[in-house]
């Protein structure tokens, strides 16, 4: 069990917020996971993704437990020896619980039900006419593979909350509606965040889903006290939702949901990432080797970058075809430019995706073969999972484009302009949720209008020096201003609120036992929740923090190296 | 120049608030087209559908000039010999107006803009992934087409509510989005209705387009005083559009959105059929003659119907995936059922539609394959434009399915189960707008939920005498009690307390002259309508109308024959 290391690595306004309280962190991906060495043996690996940076940070200053699926055959080995890891390897802090979900529960749950189904309806993705189509095996996947999942996790959270004195529960994400409701079931009265990193779709679209998900899938989240969004925009879509799809009652103005659980109120939070940890790792001697390779390639030329996951929400294609208008429109910068695509391939398992890089690799072809020269590739593209190389290109770029389709967040708009080494211009989609903040110093697109983005990218080129600066500069300010350490803090705060409630109403039905407790219980408990006080909105900013336990914080998290044997 | 008919052809209560005005009537689709008969002459014909069927009651008694465009070679060879055509022929009560648009305007309005890119946005069609990618040649098909064609339309019906002296204007679809501001421009001060017979979509899928677009279709409607919708679905979004995209202050209890041109008061029509003209059409020879075809083909099997224009919308595919799954699940009923698939082709200069036909035929004959024996067929699939069969088919049917992806309305829900012979169920997808009023004694169904529908046909073919008898008495008085003179009624009611106010205030302007109206002019014919009386939201029934009148009117829609030399 891991020892919980000083409070003081924690900015002072989180752990004034958390005071005695300790985390449950559910999330279906974990923050490390083991990878076999060269030599057989099995190594823990740090894993990125602004979730994990993000939580961590938190996870390791309450001394969290952090349930997590054990979803490789690997992790599945080791879990099945012993579930609990103390992390970080050598100086250890939090406890990671990875549980052995059978690969047959976790594929029906991944590969059918999280993605593409749940990944498609929230990013509006499906080609209507055709997909998706539900039979007997939908049903099953559901029943067999994301219930069990969730229910999987539910089991676990309510035994650590049974365990934890004063436990706070933050679920992660899309793959964990359910467990909401599912924990309050198994008589879990401590206060709970939910929340979705993915956009929130508008009522019609959310009905795509099967009735026999739809409505759990509410029911789940509203069993949450707190339910958090990364925009406003998926805000008003969920509380439409409620009351369009599920018939609750909404207070948009307080953005509160009555339900048989309670009031649920619902707040949208902008992830971030860290200023410090980010700026440290793209200091790293690996980018710096990597920015020379680039150098070398790109000479004298503009640099246009895009850095992304090989999937259909981040409209590849697009962008390429967007740079091939640009190409014709403007002879004059052929040879003078440069588009690094940097991405990596994911959930291969899944027909959509191997076809969408099939098809990025083949347009990258036709757009080299129409303007390329013997000296002069027009488009790099890069496949890898290499994110020193992903942050040396951002480094390096002169005109960043994040053009999705539509995206949660995309913390790649808030690192490249954060780290770039040459104030580059951000090309953003309109429907990034980073736009909701950066929008005013950023070119914005219409993901969908190829013309316009190729307009965007010949400003973005040819931007005098002054006006690229001032942009890059209020890019900054805004990444500056709202880090990962506020995202959490905006949470940590509106649950204290919840606690504070739950605290003076709920401990007694806490007494009687976490698995025994009666339906009646969960009325208490949703009860006391219902009088939770509402937080303002938009949220307030934190007190201002000694930059010194900021610092301090920061390094903890940075100083997890990539790879531990 | 049509001579007027007496206005007790229509029913009292339309006659009532049509008062001395006159309607100026626009849609892209006229009444009547003309078309080569075998001798080389021009005839002319009725065309059907929902729209023209609904307005044609009050266009006969208003004695209206319906604008709409000349889309055959044959309508714009006639329409620029002489565009004004009194009809119906023989016995004329209205006038049409035919638009000579030019062939490339009209194709680009038509087969780049409306079709499919509108038609597809608001139905939630495009896989986003891919389609659609806006380029140069969009933008030219927007300013060169689809503008240029409202611009046509808005000079004509200025000019034509310049001749007249208490003009209402009725706009039709989304094919003149633009025609409300357009008319204003113009100076024209008349009450103004828009009526968008497809769904409207939620904010974010509405934002798909590019924004050169849905600015002035924004703008476009807001200039109308009463928008109107088949649905409260629809309103809504409509409502949230216009505040979250356009940023409109928008008053969602009234339901009014106020822009720069006033006030305008959003409403939902839930269209309907004619009773009289549906039932009268039902039992025409034509139709026996093919209920006699069906009926020895079908013999003693249980017959499922579905009556369609073959469009993605109407979800064809997976209405037959449904069936085979109800084959697979239930071998008992292998040669004893049958389904008679009515389609027409549409739109077949469009690749998406020339795909989606063959995908049909493809499907049917696996299905056919995979089931069929000598004796037995189990999917009939006709492709044909035969309204008699349509209606035989309706007559002849134990079960209709009806399950679209996303469908404004779809008459073939509320036509079926009033002319079937057989008490037929209907099984209905929840995203057809009729799914509003039919909901409560149809089988409801998800339209993406094979499983669902399968087992929706099943409990179709299977249910007792009783239950059928008492469901198909429902759905019968549902129709009976709201048909298209009420979806009239509604709309004229509420042009009428708008008339109120633009007579009481905005004749001066009038006076002015059509065409040289500045925008001074054109604010206070806003401000005028910013004062129209909020009406009541529902609408209340009209009061109860002396039948003989009613019947007067059907007879005079349905009297006029499909085809007139």
């Amino acid at each position: 069990m891991a020892e919980p290391t000083e409070r003081s690595e924690l900015p002072n306004e989180l752990a004034d917020l958390l005071g005695d309280r300790r985390l449950v962190i559910g999330s279906s991906r974990g923050p490390y996971t083991f990878l076999p060495q060269s030599d057989g043996r099995l190594a823990i690996n740090r894993c990125g993704g602004g979730l994990v940076t993000a939580m961590m940070c938190v996870a390791e200053a309450s001394a969290a437990t952090w349930v997590c699926a054990a979803s490789s055959p690997h992790d599945r080995a080791m879990a099945e020896h012993d579930p609990r890891v103390a992390l970080p390897p050598g100086n250890p802090s939090f406890e990671m619980r990875m549980l052995p979900i059978p690969e047959d529960v976790y594929d029906r749950y991944y590969n059918t039900i999280a993605n593409p189904l749940l990944w498609f309806v929230q990013h509006y993705l499906w080609d209507l006419t055709r997909e998706p189509s539900y039979d007997d095996t939908t049903l099953a996947a559901w029943n067999e593979g994301y219930v069990t999942f969730n229910e999987t996790f539910a089991d676990a959270i309510a035994e650590e909350c049974g365990s934890t004195p004063e436990p706070l529960v933050m679920l992660q994400d899309y793959h964990l509606y359910l467990c909401p409701a599912m924990l309050r079931a198994r008589g879990c009265t401590a206060p709970l965040t939910h929340f979705t990193h993915v956009p929130w779709p508008g009522p019609e679209y959310f009905r795509v889903l099967p009735s026999y998900m739809r409505t759990p899938i509410l029911e789940g989240l509203l069993s949450a006290d707190i339910v958090g969004f990364h925009t406003q925009r998926y805000v008003q879509n969920f509380l439409w939702t409620c009351r369009q799809v599920g018939g609750y009652e909404v207070d948009f103005e307080k953005q509160q949901v009555e339900s048989a659980s309670g009031t649920t109120t619902v707040r949208a939070y902008p992830i971030s990432i860290s200023e410090s940890t980010i700026r440290e790792l793209a200091a790293a001697d690996e980018v710096e080797d990597r920015m020379e390779t680039l150098r070398e390639v790109a000479g004298d030329a503009t640099v246009i970058v895009r850095a992304d996951r090989a999937d259909p929400t981040k409209n590849i294609l697009r962008g390429f075809e967007a740079y091939r208008l640009m190409l014709r429109n403007h002879p004059e910068l052929r040879g003078k430019v440069v588009f690094f695509a940097m991405l990596y391939a994911t959930r291969t398992g899944i027909e959509h995706y191997r076809r969408y890089l099939a098809e990025i690799e083949d347009i990258v072809a036709r757009v080299n073969q129409e303007f390329g020269t013997e000296e002069w590739r027009p488009i790099r593209l890069r496949i890898a999972d290499d994110y020193f190389e992903s942050l040396a290109a951002m480094r390096s770029c002169d005109v960043l484009l994040v053009n999705p389709v539509f995206d949660g967040m995309n913390l790649v708009a808030k690192e490249g302009p954060l780290i770039s080494d040459r104030d580059c211009v951000l090309v953003l989609s309109e429907n990034a949720g980073a736009y909701e903040e950066m929008g005013r110093a950023c070119l914005a697109v219409n993901p969908f209008d190829c013309r316009q983005t190729a307009e965007a990218l010949y400003e973005a080129i040819t931007m005098d020096k002054k006006d690229r600066a001032e942009r890059a500069a209020v890019l900054r300010e805004i990444v500056s201003r709202n880090d990962s350490v506020k995202w959490l803090y905006h949470q940590l705060r509106d649950a204290d609120e919840v606690a504070k409630v739950c605290n003076s109403r709920s401990k007694p039905t806490t007494a009687s036992g976490p698995s025994t407790v009666k339906s009646a219980d969960v009325t208490t408990s949703s009860a006391a929740s219902s009088e939770a006080t509402a937080t303002e909105n938009p949220p307030t900013d934190p007190p201002s923090r000694s930059s010194p336990n900021r610092s301090n914080a920061a390094t903890s998290v940075t100083s997890s190296p990539r790879t531990i044997a």
